[in-house]
Formats: C-alpha cells, structure tokens, sequence
C-alpha cells in the first residue's frame, strides 16, 4: 500500500513553544496528567464522514476538496475500500486512539437490502483487519438513517411505516457491524426525526414510534449480547425545523416518558448546544449531574451563526470547561472526544485535515491541563462549597433531610421576620480567577 | 367611588366592519362556537402585574405611564386599596371574566413577615368583595418571588437556605389567599431559579431544591383542599442567564426526574417559547399531547428581539393556530388565557390599556373563528390521517401493536428489497389552505 | 412538444370562496386595484434556479424531487434545452409575466471560456424564441459567480486575481445576453464577497476589489447601451460568515463610499432581511425613502431558523407591508417580484411547484387588496401626518428649513423650561386598526 | 474627606503568577510594549453611569446594590457632589487614567433647564478640581437624551420638536462642560433614536432630523473650539425595536449621506457589535480600514443572550483581536478603552466595582501582550500579504491601477481559458496558529 499523504508523518508532540504547525503542543499521549495519560483522559476519535467523505460542498456549491484518493476512481465499493487505507493512515499518523462512522459512509448502498448488508460485511472485515493491524479502535458506529430520500420524512418517525421497518433493519445491521468491529457505545442521531410543519404531523403518534424504534434497539441489544453504551446525540434543528431530540433537557424528557432512561446517555455536541440556545457548559453539567454523560462531539459553532457549522474546536474557554465537567465525573467511562468537525471548504487540501485535527487535539489536550490546575488549585469547588453552607445546617439541612413542610416553614420565618442576608456571587471575581489558568 | 376610566364606557361588540377602535369586532361574549359560547372558549384574564403595576420604565429609562390613581398619593398600603377599585373597573368595563395577581402586585411589604401577611389578608378582603361585586373571577394566583433583593440568587434555588424558607412562607399564604378567593388554578412561575454563572452554581443541588420546594406545594394543598390546578410557567432566560423551566420539555424532564408529573400542567407564553426557539404552536403541541396543557399566557414577542417584550397578541396565525390546539384537546379546563403583555413605554396613557386588551381579546376571538372554521371543514385533519395511513394496517400496524422486532423487520424488508414509495408532505399547499380561512 | 405537466391546466382566477388548490383566490391579472391591473402592480416572475433546477438537496442528503424532464437523460446541453420547454410551459400554465435566471442556472459550462459562451449563445437563442412564442418577458439575468470551485475564495474579492478575470468576463457575456434577450434590470448578488474568517482577509483591499468590479459593469452598461437598472441584492452571512452586501445600510455605505450610489438599486429579499436581524418591512421602508427600491426577491424566511430557508411568501401581514411600501412609492418601475423560493425537500412533486406558486401569487394579490384598502381608509397615513405635525410650523419649521441652531434652540427652551408634552405612540391601536383589514 | 473603599489599597501589578485577585497580573502601566506604555496603549476608562449610579435593577427587581454613599442621604445635588468622591477614590485606586460620563450620570435635573445647567456647572467645577487633584482626565463627556419620559419617542428623531430643541439645548450644554473640562471627545449614541413600529413612524423625516442634529453640533463645536472627536455609538436595538445607528456600515451610510463622514468617528461596543450579528473584530475592522475606528466600548456580551448584557470583558480572544486592530492603526488617537460594563445584580457588594475592572484591565493587557506578540511573529501579516500576491503584478496590478475592463478580462480570460489554481484559505492552521500565542 502506498501513501496517500506522503508529505506528512506521524504528527509528533514537540512542546508548547514549538512553531511547528504539524506537531503537537500540548497533546503528549503519554503524558500523566492526575494520575491518568492524556490518551486515556481525551480519548479522541476520527469521524469518518467529514474527514473521509466531505467534500466540501455547501448549499451554493458543490465540493472543492482535493482528495487524491477518490480521483482514481473505480466502483462504489472499490473507492470504499481505498478509503479505509486512507482512514486508517491518517488516524494512526495523527496518533488518534479511536475513530467512528455511520454504516453508509463507509459502505455504499446495493440495489436491494440484501446487497447493501453484503457489501457492508465486506468492508467490515477489511476494517477490521487494519484494526487489528493498526491498534485503531472503534469508539462508536451508527446508521445513517437521513441522507437517502427513503427517509425524506424520517426513519423511525416517518409517516412511512415501510420507512420504520428499513431503518429497524439498517440499525439491527448497524449494531451488529459495530459489534463485531469491538465499537464501544453506539449512537442514534435523529438527522430527519422531526417536523418541518405541524400543520402536516402527528407528533404524538410520531414521538411514540421513536420510542418503539428505541426500544427494539435496547432489545435486540441484549439479545445479540452487545454491551457497548446506547448514545442518543441531541440537536434542536437542521436539516429539520424541529428535531425531537432539541436538547439533553428533551431528551431526558422523552426518555422518562417512556421508561427508557437507564438504556441510554448523552452524546453532546458543542455546536448542537449551542443552537439550542445553552453554552456547552450548560449540556455537560446538566448531563453529568444526572448521570447521562456518555461522550462527546467535539466541534464548535458560530454563536453568531444560525447553522451547524461544525468547526474543529480551538476555543480554550470551551475545551476546558468540558474538560472540567469529565474530569468532575472521572472520565467519560467508555465515551470518547469524537471530531464531527469538518474543515472549510476553503480549506481543501489535504494537509487541511492534519491541521484541523492537530488543533482540535491540542485544544483538548491544553483544555484538560488548564482543568486539572483548576482543580488542583481547588479555587471554584472551595467558593462552591463556601456559598451553599446555610444548607449544611440549620434550616437549610432540615429542608434537605425532609423534615421541613410550608408550615415549619412559616413559623421559622415569622419568628426571624425576614430571611439572612446574602452575600455576592462573585461572577467577576471568578472569571478573573479561570483567566489565570489561561496559560 | 368615582370612575378611573371616566371616558370609557363599557366595550361593546359591533361586528367585524365596526370602525369603532374602542368597540370589538370578533369578540362576542354570548356568540356560540362549537357549542360554546366565546367567553366559556376563550376565558380571558387580565394580569394585574402589568395593567395595573406597569410604568413603562425599562434598563434605559424610568416609568412614564400617566396613571392618576396612583398620581393620588397615599401610603403604600392606600395606593394599594385603590388600585383595586380601578382593576375591577377596568376588568369590567373590558368585559373580561378573570384577573390574576401575583401577591406582591396587589399587596406591599411590610416591615416583616406578619406585616406583609396583614396588610395582604386586608387587601385580599376588599378583592373578594369586588369579585362578589362584580362577578370577575380570579383565574390564578401566584407568589412574586424574583423581585425583592433577597431573591437575588433565586427563591427555592438560592445558595442562602433562609430565602428558601422565606419564599416556602411566602407561597403557602399565596395558596391561601388565592383558594380563599375562589382561584382556579394557582401558578409557578421560576423568575429567578437558574444562574447566571456555572462557575459558581451547584446545578444539581438547586434541582433538588427546586424539587423539594414544590413537593411542599403538592403536600399543603392537600392539606387545605385546593382544588385548583398547579402550572407551571416555562422561560429559558431572562432576568437569568439560564432558567431550570426553559421549556416544556425541561419542565417535562425535570417533573418526571422528580416524580411531579401528575400534579403539574403548563401555563405555556407565546414570548418564552420563542425566546427558547420554538413556535407558541410547538409548545402547545407537545405539551397537549401528553395531557399537560394547562393555561396560556397570551401575548407575543418579536423574534427578532432577544428579550421578553410581552406585547399584546395581534397575529391571527399565532391565535389560530393556538386555539386549533385548543379545540382540538376540548378546552383548557380550568385554564384560560391571560395576558401577560404591556403596552408599549410610547403607549403611555390610560386609553391604551384599553386600545391593547381588546386588540388582543379581538385578535383570539377571530383565531377562535378561524381555528374552528378549519376544524369543521376537516381538510387539515383528513390531510393528517391519510398521511399516516400506512400505520393502521399491516407492518405498521404490527410495529403499533408490539408484536414487531428488528428481527422480523428485518426478514420483512430482506424479501422487499427497500420500502415503498414517499408521497409529497404539501407543506406550500397546507400553507395555501390555512391562508384560504383568514378573512 | 409534449406536455411536462399533463395534469395542470393554466391555473385560473376562481375568487375568493374556491376550494380549488390548483386556482387563485385572489390574484385576478385583469383585475384593476387603485388605477392599475394586478398584472402591472405585482409583475411576478418565476425563478429558473430553485424552479427549474433545484432538487431538494440539503447537507443532511441528495436531491429527492422528482423532474421526469432531467430524468429522461441525454448530454447536458440537451437536458438544458429541454428545460426551457419546461419552464415556459410552467410559467405559462401559471400566467406569471416574467422569469429569471442565473447564467449557470440556464446553460453548463463548457471546457473552457469559449465553448462556455457559445452553449450560452445556443440556448440564449431557444430561450429568445420562447419569449417570443409566449410573451414571457426576462424581468433579470445575472451571473453566478459562488458555485463554482474557482469561487470558493469569492468573484471580484477573491484573493485570485484571475478569478475577479474571470467573473468579469462571465458578468460582460451574462450581460450581453440580458440585453439580448429583452432583460428590464440586471442583478448582482455577491454569493461568496465576504470572508470567513478576519485571520486570513485583507478586508479593505476586498472591498476595493468589488468596487472595481462593480465600476466596470458601469462602464460595461454604457458602452453597450443596456438599459435595464443595475440592482444589488443584500445578504448578511450564508454560503460566507460575512458578506459585504450584509444589508440595505451596508450596501447604501459601500455604494456612497465608491461613488456608485447613482448607479444601483437594491433588490430586497424577504429572508435575507431577517437574516440581518430586520423586518423585511424595514428594508423595503429604508430603501424607498432613500430612492433604492428596485425589486424584489419574494419568499419568507422562519425567524427562529439561522438560515436561508428560502420559503414560498404565504404571511399576510407581510405581504401587505411590502405592498404598501410598493404602493407608496408608485410601483416598483422595471422591478418586480420574484419568487427566489424553493419547495421543501419533502414536497418533492411536479405539482407542489404549481401549489407553490399559486399560494405566493394569491398571498401577494391579497397583500395588495389589504394594502390598497388601508391606503384608501387612510387612517394610517392621517396618523403619521398628525403625529409629526409640531413639524410643520413654530420651532420644529425652523430647524427644517435651516434657521435655528443650538444658540437659539437653547434660548428657546431656556425660556419655556421644557418642551411641549408628548402623546401616546399608540402602537396597540395602529395594529389592530391593520388588523381590520385582514379579511 | 473619609474613604469609600476603606479595605481597597491601590491596585498594584503583582505579575501572572500572583493569585492576589486585587491586584493586575497583567496590565503594569508603565511596562513598554512596542515602543509605548501600557498606559499609553490602553488609555482605560471609568465610565460614571455603570459605575458611580448603577444599583442592579432589571426589568424583574429593583437595584439590590450595596452603595454606602447613597444610603448616607441628603438632596439629590448632595448625592451627586459625593459621588464625584467616590469616582475619583475609585479610579484613582485603580489606576485607570480616564472616566467618562453623560451629563445626567453627573448632574440632576433641576425644576427646568436653567436650574438644572446651574446644578450641572456646580457639579463641573468639583469635577475639575478633582481632575485637577488626581490627574484623572476626562476621555469622554456625552448627554443622556433617552432615559427622561421627554424622550420617549427620541431626542432629535422625535415627534415632537420640541424634544429636538431640548436636546439641542442640553447637548449644547454638555459640549461646553466637556470642553471645560478638558475631555478629549464627545460621544453621541442615540438610545431612543429609532423607532418600535413602522405604522406610526415617518422614517425619512426622523432621519433627516437627525442629520440637521448632528450638523448642529459640528457647527456649534467649530464655534467654541472645541477640539475633540466627535464619536457616534452604533447599536442595534434596545431600548427601540430598530435603532437607526444599528452597526457601523448602517452609520457609514447615514453619514456619507449626509456629508457629514469627515466630522465623526464611531465608539464601538462589543456588546453592539455582537447584538447586530457581527463579530467585534469585524465592526473594528471595518471602521479601522476607512479611518473611522475612534473609541471602543470594552465590555461583552453573550451571544446566547440577546439584550445588552454590558459584561465586563474577560475573553482574551476578543482582547487580542481588539488590540490587534488598534496596533494595526498605530493606536486610537485621543480614544481610549472605556469600560461601559456593569457587575452583574447578583455582584452586588463595593468590592466587585474592583474585582470586575481589575479582571477587564487585565484582559485587556494580556490582550494586549497577544496581539504585540502575533505582529512581532508576522506569521499572520505575511500569510495574508502572500495570500494577495496575484493581485501585485500581472491581471491583478492591471486591475487595481485601473487599466482593465471587463473586455480585456474576456479576452484575457478566453485566451487562457480558466483561472488559475486557488490555494487553501488555511483557517483551521491560522487558528492554531493564534492559539501558540494563547499564553
Ligand atoms: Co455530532
Ligand atoms: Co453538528
Ligand atoms: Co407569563
Ligand atoms: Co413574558
Ligand atoms: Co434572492
Ligand atoms: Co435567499
Ligand atoms: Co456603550
Ligand atoms: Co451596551
């Protein structure tokens, strides 16, 4: 097998003063950070569609990348297997642990269903084999249930219970692929579970099918014995108008509804969240408090604009803020840091990819060392503690332990006349405090 | 007592070509719809807050409402009693059949607790006396915990355990004045429960708190024997950064979480669904759907704008599209919809608040019109039932009924090769059909 | 030639209470409103992109709409060909007097320059004789000049200084053909003139660049006589972050500031205003006070959506303040209003083209009978002359005409103490005084 | 005179590693960077109103500040001559060489415009003996015209004229009190200049009201010799719907428009900036490359937010890419960095005034050492210069010197038939390489 990025080798760490754009500054894999390599505390993953398959093409353009691979041409299948040389190249010169995909990404669709699974299990073996070669493992798999016009109005909540029945067959395939490749979570995103008009739905009838769908997975998960982490991955819109899984809040929501909450946590993605209308912060805390907070796609948007522009992340506030979250949650267990990033279309050379990457990696790996001295440091959890004393004791842990009612309440307060005074919350004064991390 | 509104009399009704701007063109009290008259529809309340307290003020300005009631002078306690006589003067000439308050909008503090329970439980006597006056009827009641500074870090949420017990105090007289005045429902509205700042915010800590707080709410109606019905009042921001009820959903998912889900529905507001993303008809959607569709604070934002303007509802979409949800759930129950809007800081004269309610009340009454006008000509509904057609019978069927799994989807879609085909979802030609009943 | 839409006949006038979807309700071309047909009021025109050549793809998935025209195969130039069929058979059946074009949009680009000329000049010719066969008129041509890969750094504010080369030599024949084919005005729309990032642009030099460009088309227009107006159409950010013609302000700033002001107009489009945080309302308003209305692109955006959904025109409140601001400057001259909208990717159906359509003709019919309604009661116009009256005589005539300044307004008011009192906006009246005339 | 701040010292530079939170860690006013003084390259002001009379009220509570000078009582003019203590303990302890002010923040109205000057050069003379006293100077004065019910429908863009003449008065009064008092620029920004809705509202006529506005205080500012830059303020929205000053291109065209562009500069907001979806760096791009760029607001919003939220700014991107700007333009003249921010209501003891400013002036000075850095590298000034070669000899010098046309770009172009190759844009590299000097 020849090279297809013969001009770039493995991407190196060479210290934060290195100039360097093909090096790392701050991702050192083995470098121990609280008593855990930065490999195992970030565990990055390479995502197959935008780094194998975009091209760059938006609604006012087709695609302008440069991607060498693709131009020698051949069947659908033959350029999927060249693919997976290329995939397995980058990742391992990058120095990525892991890498995800959706089955049609890798694996063009046949003429039939049939076809479709065949072609797939032999691009599964060839993946396997450069797993196995490479050391590269499978963070998650998934199916993609949005791009074929077949699901033009859904999968599992199209109006098409033919639509339901494909898209059951697609994952029961899908899971078993990831299965057997070892993946470790699997991820349902609902690209086109949703509405673009209410006028034309039934949105009860819908959200009760994404539930059956839901559930048929958590079953035939357990029989084919799969114990990868079920992920749902929340976004409020695009491509639809409405996306019934908008955000963690929603989704929590719908999956209490119909008692499925202890099958599933969370995939958040930065840019997701933020066209939400909630800070990434905000999904990760709201997540882990409740014990949802299963992985990560790690990107960033443009809060400025109103679509997924699903850039690599190199925003230091954000990467350490999430690094702070999992870290207060000791890791993300079997999740990972999943680049659904995609470089720009003015970006089209190849060499783009390596510095998208390289950046998002570094971003991370500057993010989790900035976390970790503000957690060493003890500063935020200290003034955190400090500011909810009053329900340590007192009134404040009666309320807590269960034995206070309106009434007790009552009587306390007519006898204080009014409540203690409170004191500053300080926001300046600890934004002031993170800036001194920032270095 | 003298008249506050001298040059206004009562609002009539004279029919859709009145030129009459102090006269209602669609809202007609006693006219049947649907076998309902339109004031047992639509159930209109007057919000105390703004019509009777607002001034105009805003972060860049003071008050300028002339408003000669208040002009009067008098203690605190006096301008209070006053107020009473012009809302109810007002409600009536209106023609509305409800008003509602929060406590700190009809009655001041006083120096501590007990003071401020006196002088409510005095104000609260000459409310009752009104209503048996005049016949208005209180449609909630709820307590203002977000104004005063002690509620600076929230209520039931604050880090300072006292503020919770004041506002426990605070509610439990609430609840009481507001079943001792014959309200039907009783309301919750999180002004200031959320943060500013994850820095310095226990999240889960104040979830619990929250939690906590409206499960004494659920404990003392029993205990007295309101009837009324809890809601809740989803906002995802303003005055906080971020606000725990941001929408149905997370009002949804934390209820659930809890295990409040059958002791809470909605008091859903046109403007905080927008400022949360969605459309006012998402939001009735959802939460119709799973039965928690309990009242409508009627007004509308700017989508544009990204604060709270609470203007008055004028788009007949908006109102259509409302009271279709309504229709189509057989009524609000106890709820109706309030007004939760304000004239404009520029609309500052007494006549105006006249100009904006019947606007508003006009605005609802012809979406009345028009949402049952497309109800009984049954083409949006017939559109809907088609479209899922496929569900009713054969594997669509089989998936509803539960005897379907991915395996037998699987075996069925193997031998069918793909799904059948799409048909087109008409949105343009839904669209064309509403547009044909505005008139 | 045969029929490309067998089942449609042309779509004709059946009044208001039609339950016809495939007629107009309102729009009537023989109907006169105000002294004038519908037919020259609105001067709609059809799109050849979005209507002939769009697909439905999206950036979650292909195309999916169903055009047996493209599906019938053959050489590019050969499906080009048989697409003007179509379209003058669509824009026939639906008695639209105008369409438009992109110069891609009509006719492929060859191997090079020239061979892309001479196609050009090919189908300009079967484009002319249809014209002539139908009476359809061109109501614009331009260019596109963002597709294309040698654009993905923009036209004449590329980096490439062979690409502003190469555009010119695109807009000089774009323009030929134009004049050619009977073309009333001539539009730019800067697609990608804008940045993605500030890192990597030389902002001013950019703007320089398009003024250039811009001068040149000037120059180009005298010297072959064309004399269709020169109109620019705003839009804030999509395919780029930023675009330069961000809005009507911006464009009216880049304009003066190049010495071009005398020499365009704006052509306005409803989405690309909201884009940029205004009404459409505002930009219409803006534009014709300063002499700047000259067209418009009729289609809607969704204002809780980030991007450009490009939808059919079917709100009313919308379409009659366009039409007022339409009315109040005495018709739109050579402009018109064209639909720049696409169908959902889910109304993927020959015939959803046909709903479509008639839904924005009938909505922008209706806008005008509402707007000409509230023209003839003149109750707006008559409050806005009141309001500003303090203008027209005592302090407010001499600082109009020049006679006062702040010696004398300081005299003046030093003198009376403070100025005169101020009356209500009355904003809550003014719109449910519009809100009389949506029947 | 006794202290204001009795616990604060005078704010020393302690270095990066200092974890006193009050003192700079960064910002060492006689440190020299390129050439100059940090105090020099900053010139950081206090602005009067956030400062000296914020109290933390919001649209949902009242101020819940805690602001020992106010609570000690006495007249409004006693008030107002203690603040001016306050203010110049407060500036003087931090070191900051400049406050700002309105008229209004400073001095109250009297019973009419004669008493309320005589108040206003009473408080003056206080002021310039502390000026005098201190050395503090004044950056900036302007005139409140929005916050008085006078104003409710603008100042110079009123309906009513005699608003106009006030204002004309008022601002004549504050240019003579900046004058005296040695400030280096006069602000205007046009809080309540715009309008709610377009029904009520003569757009035109209010813009050229504006217009003969300003020309008034150009003419009146040549005749007392008042020497400092006039500086316009734009913004977007709030307290209006739309404001007429809403970005710096929208007040590019109303200057240029007006002949006026010669006699302004713009004081920008970042908190504007992002409320008229641009990016900060874009608004002071654009200005800074037409001359136009004279003052920065430094302070920050959110962007999931969408009302003026005046943080006080922390983000060292922002600060880098504001003082990128600045060094590029050889500094900001007799501008300076002005904080018009507010600590939060929640931030509500005297101590956070510090906390916030300290952390902004710090911000700022890392900013500063960023920007320095990335210019000393080049690595940013040379990619971009290369980026442009093509336009520095051959096609592109041809078009730039004015000696192409777009009938020798056709013949250029059909020679060679297509443009020469594009290169990546690079973003994701610049980005990372903007992230190196993250330190
Ligand atoms: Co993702
Ligand atoms: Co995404
Ligand atoms: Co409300
Ligand atoms: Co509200
Ligand atoms: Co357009
Ligand atoms: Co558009
Ligand atoms: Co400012
Ligand atoms: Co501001």
């Amino acid at each position: 097998m020849s090279s297809y990025f013969p001009d770039v080798s493995a991407i190196k760490y060479e210290g934060p003063d290195s100039t360097n754009p093909l090096a790392f500054r701050h991702y050192n894999p083995t470098e121990v950070v609280d008593g855990k390599t930065m490999k195992d505390h970030l565990r990055f993953a390479v995502c197959y569609w935008h780094t194998l398959c975009g091209t760059g093409s938006d609604p006012f353009g087709p695609g302008c990348a440069i991607r060498p691979w693709d131009q020698q041409g051949g069947s659908n299948v033959e350029i999927a297997l060249r693919r997976v040389d290329v995939m397995f190249e980058f990742v391992t010169k990058l120095g990525a642990p892991f890498y995800c995909f959706h089955d049609r990404d890798v694996s063009p669709e046949g003429k039939n269903l049939s076809e479709t699974n065949a072609i797939f299990d032999k691009i599964a073996a060839k993946l396997k084999a450069k797993q196995d070669e490479t050391g590269v493992q499978l963070l998650w798999g998934t199916a993609n249930l949005f791009s074929h016009p077949r699901f033009v109005h859904g999968a599992s909540t199209s109006c098409n219970a033919d639509v339901f029945a494909f898209a059951g067959a697609q994952v029961k395939k899908a899971m078993e692929v990831t299965k057997e490749l070892g993946g470790v979570n699997y991820v349902f995103w609902g690209g086109r579970e949703g509405y673009h008009n209410l006028y034309n739905t039934d949105l009860r009838r819908e959200f009760d099918h994404l539930a059956k769908f839901l559930q048929m997975a958590v079953d035939y998960k357990k029989k084919i014995g799969f114990t990868g982490q079920f992920l749902i991955e929340p976004k409020p819109k695009e491509p639809t108008t409405h996306q019934y899984d908008s955000d963690a809040a929603a989704c929590t929501a719908f999956l209490k509804t119909y008692g499925l909450d202890k099958d599933f946590k969370f995939n958040l993605e930065t840019n997701h969240a933020t066209l939400a209308g909630h800070t990434m912060f905000h999904e990760m805390t709201y997540s882990s408090s409740y014990g949802m907070l299963g992985s990560v796609d790690a990107n960033r948007g443009d809060e400025l604009i109103g679509w997924d522009t699903d850039q690599f992340p190199t925003n230091l506030y954000t990467t350490a803020q999430i690094m702070l979250v999992i870290l207060n949650q000791n890791g993300l267990g079997s999740g990972g840091l999943n680049f659904d990033a995609k470089v720009r279309r003015e970006s089209f050379e190849p060499v783009d990819l390596f510095h998208a990457h390289i950046g998002g990696m570094d971003a991370f790996a500057h993010g989790l060392k900035i976390a970790s001295a503000i957690r060493k440091d003890g500063g935020l959890a200290k003034f955190v503690k400090d500011r909810y004393a009053s329900w340590d004791t007192g009134i404040g842990a009666d309320i807590e332990k269960g034995i206070a009612d309106f009434g007790s309440l009552e009587t306390y307060m007519l006898a204080k006349g009014d409540s203690a005074a409170n004191t500053s919350g300080r926001q300046e004064m600890l934004e002031n405090y993170v800036n001194r991390f920032m270095k």
